[in-house]
């Protein structure tokens, strides 16, 4: 296979067996067991792409597109070995249309690079999960963050795509406009697919203005229960929130050590409003007084933005703070999502399932759009502890489903809820079948990934 | 055929061979050749919908579901004859949600009678195409309408549905939640497919609160280039805007005379920004400044409710009047979107190829989306207008096509644009086609629209 590859890359830098190059592809930032690929190719070009997919076609070796490796749930397992495809070197924004709020890039960009180029335009691209993941990866999982509640996931922000699919065929999907209505909507089936329908080689992205005021707030409470309906009158009040974002006690705890804040330790709703100046100090002001009906029992302005900018990073590295605390372990990292009105009663029963199985977990989320996380460092290694932590997921999923929420709201399938997938979409899972089946008949594509197919090629 | 149908509905008020409800069933309020089916059914549940679809698989009957009967592209067209399955008996209100800014409906609920019934809610459904459509109409065309520049197309604010396929098999897609990564995105798939991948039997929808606010304006302008410059100003500036609709002097002098109205016979863009009294205020402000900036002739504030009604009334109606200018003709609307910036260009070509057709064409639009419109009243028996049309029609397209657009922002391609669609989505159609036969191998599910199928059963 690697002489194979080689003769089409022709160039022995881009394709690699190397052991350390083999393991950083055996996986992702997740806790399930990693397994290396057979090969790891960096191709540069569309036309490279495609001639790997076509050499894997013709002899059935499996393809995983890897991007920044920050997936949380196993899609960047090689499971069946074969080839890990490594976006980096396809990292070229391709060209800016700033009078169309619009940007074309190479899906290897990461949303960092892609802020910094976009910078000067005074435009910038708003889905930002936590890691500095490639815009491909975040397309393949339909990511979100904490812009979602004013911007959307990246479904609502990819307008159109460009993907070799398992034949190695080129399909041109969606487009450059904000509405079409022209056939199937095969962008938004292929953003979420994880890599097991087609893998992109371009995104057409719809940007955002950089607003001209940005007013951040930080309110307090005694519970988390109370933080979470506190996050719901925000909601239901309709004011145009720019992000919410919730954080309880321990996560707060494990920030400051990490990072060295001083932020008080507490559940606390982080709180910001952007816009015209104007309709920030509106904006702000009315966030406020919500904050105080529902019984805040500490409301702060964060003016400065040097401690602005402290405090959204701080959210940002949560995640990396809690694995910060036990050493050696590995992030473990929940996602479900709920209608509004049933996030309060979730977190308030998440806490008690904390409690009840001896879990050191942190309950951090995106509360602006029902969406929430528990953050661990569990070591693997610790059978009592993994299977005390399988089932605390597996309950906790549970009554999130019961409550007519989903199994991810962001992180996405790969292997580690395709189990619950079952549960939540019992009907809907054969259907996904007949397309996988149809588009990948091989089942070449990040095989094992979502759907169980009959029989997996390696 | 009949008296099978008659036994699975076991009503005769609801299997229908009549030659007038044939007749209505022949067709939606566009200008193709009109075909009856061989029967008309009007189930009253799920149920009834999968017996008929088993049916109509075992004996490869075709099915067209059929909403209000407002398709503009022959999507309701019983091409192979068949049965046409009428949703008005399945129009529901199944459930509200009011804290999660959620409801529940049936297919044959229509969007007027739905708004009507969330009233007392303090909540709205904000898709709004010109006719008072079903939701299930709406969703198989991934509608939009006035609002749209605001609230997004239909494929945003639908976020579960439940449909039978071709098999008679049952799916739910989505859920009740705003965000999820959880699998294959099959509610979207489906929004758009203009039921030739199943029909709907439920939609949850996504509700926004009725804004405190609505100030309404016009602003005239020399030419309908100008005012499609105006139009692109606004968006760049970012101003959240609430609806942003061209109607350029034909349109205006057709909708005086239909409606015994006293608008100005030039071309105007009638503009809403909609919210909390203060943030209105402010930005009507905004937009005046912006509307002065781009050289309007005369900017006026529509203050009293009446008359703001009847604006956007006279608007919606806009298609009726073109009509009702040529008694005894058809309707013609075409359909096309681009980005921001093509948008001025592409109208300013229109004008020109309809003085070059001859042709009698009102320009209108949701300018606010890069959606616009040209509407005809067209006696579909001249041959010599129609072939003007026809070609203009196919210029305009792909003027469009060539600027970066797309050949439908929110009508669909039904028959009337599966030429055009060839040419945007030529690389896509190829993956449309393999869905569609994964899905429906036997092409019963309203056969001949959107994508060619090698064979077409009847």
């Amino acid at each position: 296979m690697y002489q194979d590859l080689l003769e089409i890359l022709k160039d022995p830098e881009r394709v690699s067996v190397n052991e350390t190059v083999l393991e950083h592809h055996s996986g992702g930032m997740d806790y399930h067991e990693r397994k290396k690929p057979d090969v790891v190719v960096f191709p540069k070009t569309e036309e490279e792409v495609v001639a790997i997919v076509k050499y894997a076609a013709t002899n059935k070796v499996a393809v995983v597109p890897f991007g920044a490796g920050s997936s949380l749930e196993g899609h960047l397992l090689p499971l069946n070995r074969g080839i890990s495809m490594d976006f980096t070197l396809m990292n070229e924004v391709v060209a800016v249309y700033p009078e169309d709020f619009l940007v074309k890039v190479q899906p290897g960009v990461t949303r960092m690079q892609l802020n910094k180029h976009l910078k000067k335009y005074g435009l910038f691209f708003p889905i930002d999960p936590g890691a500095d993941a490639t815009i491909g990866g975040m397309a393949a999982t339909n990511a979100s963050g904490t812009n979602a509640v004013k911007y959307g996931t990246m479904k609502h922000n990819v307008l159109g795509l460009q993907a070799v699919m398992a034949d190695g065929s080129v399909v041109a999907a969606g487009g450059q406009t904000v509405k079409s209505s022209a056939g199937y909507n095969l962008t938004e089936l292929l953003i979420g697919s994880e890599g097991t329908l087609g893998i992109f080689t371009e995104l057409t992205l719809k940007l955002a203005g950089i607003p001209e005021a940005t007013v951040v707030a930080k309110a307090a409470f005694e519970s988390v229960e109370e933080a979470g309906k506190a996050a719901e009158l925000v909601l239901q009040s309709g004011v145009d929130i720019g992000k919410m974002e919730l954080v309880d006690a321990a996560t707060i705890q494990a920030v400051n050590e990490f990072k060295g804040t001083d932020f008080e330790e507490v559940p606390t709703l982080f709180l910001e409003y952007n816009g015209t100046a104007e309709a920030t100090e509106q904006g702000i002001a009315v966030i406020k007084e919500l904050m105080e009906d529902a019984g805040t029992v500490k409301f702060e302005f964060e003016h400065d933005s040097l401690k602005r900018a402290q405090l959204w990073e701080a959210r940002h590295q949560a995640a990396l703070a809690i694995l910060g605390k036990k050493p050696g372990c590995k992030l473990v990292a929940t996602d479900v999502c709920l209608p509004i009105s049933q996030l309060a009663v979730t977190i308030a029963h998440t806490r008690q399932l904390l409690d009840e199985y001896k879990l050191d977990g942190a309950i951090l989320g995106h509360v602006g759009d029902g969406n929430f996380h528990v953050a661990f460092g569990l070591d693997t290694d610790d059978r009592d502890e993994m299977e005390r932590f399988h089932e605390f997921n597996g309950k906790m999923v549970k009554f999130a489903i019961d409550h007519r929420g989903t199994c991810t709201g962001e992180h996405g399938v790969g292997i580690g809820k395709m189990k619950f997938l079952k549960e939540e979409r019992s009907t809907a899972l054969p259907v996904m079948r007949m397309i996988k089946k149809a588009l990948d008949p091989q089942n070449i594509l990040n095989p094992g990934k979502i759907v169980e197919m009959e029989e997996v090629h390696s």
